[in-house]
């Protein structure tokens, strides 16, 4: 008897502390490195930087069960910068001059509820525009480091660095797995008022993403675009796909960013190539098409990734990019001053999530 | 043998997990919609905006027992933009100039320390006046999105607007419930040195609120006072009642808003009416007599609120303001230009707890 | 056998939600008192400020065990002011203009990754300048309120306030316990490019403290260096001494601060003195010599602090400032305008810990 209800005890306590749990779970990343950068006719760096391998941050999600099939959920991200602490800012407009935040930790990374089903899933507040994912997940590196292909990530001019990664004001829908296939669409609003005029739709954003994925096989298309009379409207596009042949995972990506007239085109290949149980290599090796807009240029980036434990990890990254004529160069994080001058580094760090 | 120890061991470890879930509970709120509004002269806005049903919040808190029946708590809440993850200001002195954030997440909506017994709750810190909790808990919209009587919650002019909902560095008691009698009193400091000559009480805060509840009926009044040479002494006055007849909830509420001379004075009736075991009609009318301080005008709500959980629910509210002649207008988050004009405007939003 | 499945189910269960509370420890204090000071030429303060006792936080931290004795971790902590909820700055460049946060939350006060072993720790981020130790142990008061002895904490001038407590951008060791030895040494980086020119190794940081601890005894020494060529180098050095008699806890600290041709020196001598189970009284004597820096000084701080319990407790202070000349006066927190004036202050305030 007394066992019973030890156990039935145990057990009904247990419920009320798992119930707890499943409310709120705290969770989160801290990339650490040291960062060295030589750019031609700049001298260098050395300094304590981080999100060499992914991005830091601190979150708060939960999920509720509404019964039918049907799921509440809420998600609260953010960035933040380890080596000092401070946090990352945000956008309240989508549009220029609409950054909150000046350091203190903002949600500004993802911010959204939900309703989702087996019709998919409904997604209302701040959150990635459908054009970001193929960089991160068809680009051996990602979006982060001296190893992600910077001018494939980021517009030209970089006043247009505002809706590249994220929309606030957002809605999205994404589709439930059908067969292989996946996709999801966003729009978001600048929430702006009529009597702006020709403004009034400025920060507006709308985006589709739709992918395939079968067995080692992926592939994606995405695109979004940012309305604004001012610097003209951004368009971003990109198709990335991948396959693992076991030995190693090949991907190529190829994407676009207009601001207005001003077109930027990059193409990319690269590979994972597993080491052992722990060890991964990543090779990138990516084309910028310019067209007077800016440097064509190229960049190139190896990098290994040894995984100490589930959480924890350690990296090494060499990159270089190399600019090819006189206008606007790309860089690794320090910019590059003499023409056609290129940019060169490393950075070793740690990343340890929770 | 196994057995037994086995839920021993289960029990003594979920006593510690108990432990030490018990010492901080995380919780929050996120609140989202669609609003669009109409504004005479004005145009319109459609927008994704937040707090329609409920303020959008984070929040870390926990109480401690000392024994003898006193017990010790903390309590940490912010707030948060939902549709961008930004964070909700502070002030730090009560006073103009006194806002604290830009963007960051800061814990404005509360911060306090309590100790509590059977004689009442003593708390220090960053809290609510007296005067804000008959407007939240005798209007059927309370104090959030276009059902609130924002004439109601607002004095004029807008810089007085620091008071009325916080005060900082306040010090607060809080009855036990007696009988049906409950009551809070608040004092704060502007924290400014005596050299600070005419304006050294500026951003001190007294305030006081006694209510009465039975069965059905709830009854309270309330009054704060910030000081402030330049604006003039900021006053909040307010009685609400309401009474639960079952197939509604019925409410009255009269307030004055006083900002040195310019005084706005504001009555409201309004109801809840449940709808089967999950939904809720909200009704609100108010009037504003503004004295040739601004508009005098009326304000017309309309909402329903559909419980899908526990934690979950879904809104949409339809509202009015109309302005009666020329002074400064009332609207429902977009201003009114044309003298005598109204505001109208609907939202349809989810709120998801945690 | 349901008995059996019940148990094990309850442990199964119970050892993921151990694991998932184990991931992230959530920690904090916060510190509320009244304060009052009076300063010679400059009237009086009355007013709720913090940390009188000990500094208000909140924290995220976790470890994680890589096997072979190797542990990782992190930390993330931050400052808050809890009489408004504003949160503390950090420094982004351990330089002058590199605050970061605004009043928002930041992680300002600890953002770390850790790698521990036998062998120590390495640990890189931000974190404590070696040279903050002393200042915190060998001080009956800490470096918290108006009992701790700010002219042996603050370097002059003011404008060097950055890396005296912290620095952003580091490397630090951590010995492990060698018979009674600890210590650690911290390497900063500015993070400035080679172009900076003169200024690039501005912010730099180094730092070392050793020290020994046997039974009743503990003994310290810690150094640290920042580089500034507009300010001129900021160094910390000081030694601390405790030796616990039972009935009293003696200390002694001496400390340097220099900026450039600008030295202060101080020495202090203070007590705990253990009253009961519950009770502890504070003493501190300090002296400032400052050479035409500031003012010459002395300080004398009596406090009681009574415990309520593990995570709770009440502390009153009283101290005095009093300046010999005519330099920089140094206060309790209200400017003291008078040559050779005092300033004096009490504080009464809890303390509460989760």
């Amino acid at each position: 008897m007394k066992k019973t209800s030890l156990a039935l005890a145990a057990a009904s306590l247990l419920a009320a502390s798992a119930a707890q749990a499943q409310s709120v779970e705290i969770f989160g990343l801290l990339d650490l490195n040291y960062l060295h950068v030589n750019s031609d006719g700049n001298g260098s760096i050395n300094k304590i930087g981080s999100d060499g391998n992914l991005s830091s941050r601190l979150g708060f999600r939960g999920t509720e069960d509404l019964g039918g099939g049907l799921k509440a959920g809420f998600w609260l991200e953010g960035a933040l910068n380890p080596q000092d602490g401070s946090g990352g800012t945000t956008s309240t407009t989508n549009q220029p001059g609409g950054s909150a935040g000046s350091g203190g930790f903002t949600f500004g990374r993802r911010s959204t509820v939900s309703l989702s089903s087996q019709y998919g899933e409904l997604r209302v507040g701040r959150d990635y525009v459908p054009g970001f994912w193929n960089l991160s997940h068809f680009s051996p590196f990602g979006t982060n480091g001296i190893g992600s292909s910077s001018f494939l990530f980021y517009p030209v001019p970089s006043g247009a660095r505002i809706t590249h990664v994220r929309a606030s004001n957002s809605v999205g829908y994404f589709l439930p797995k059908l067969g292989g296939f996946y996709g999801q669409a966003m729009m978001a609003f600048g929430n702006n008022p009529s009597t702006a005029g020709a403004k009034s739709d400025d920060g507006n954003v709308t985006g589709i993403r739709l992918g395939y994925e079968q067995g080692p096989f992926n592939i994606a298309a995405a695109t979004n675009r940012t309305q604004n009379v001012t610097l003209g409207n951004y368009t971003q596009r990109n198709i990335g796909a991948s396959y693992n042949f076991g030995v190693v995972k090949a991907m190529a990506l190829w994407g676009e960013n207009i601001t207005g007239v001003q077109k930027t085109t990059t193409k990319l290949i690269g590979a994972h190539v597993p080491v052992g149980q722990t060890g991964q290599v990543r090779l990138a090796y990516s084309t910028l098409s310019a067209k007077g807009v800016a440097n064509d240029a190229n960049h190139l980036a190896l990098g290994y990734v040894h995984t100490l434990s589930k959480r924890t990890a350690v990296y090494g990254h060499y990159a270089r990019i190399s600019n090819k004529n006189n206008g606007t160069a790309f860089d690794l994080g320090l910019g590059v001053t003499r023409p056609g001058g290129s940019s060169t580094g490393y950075e070793f760090g740690i990343r340890h999530s929770f």
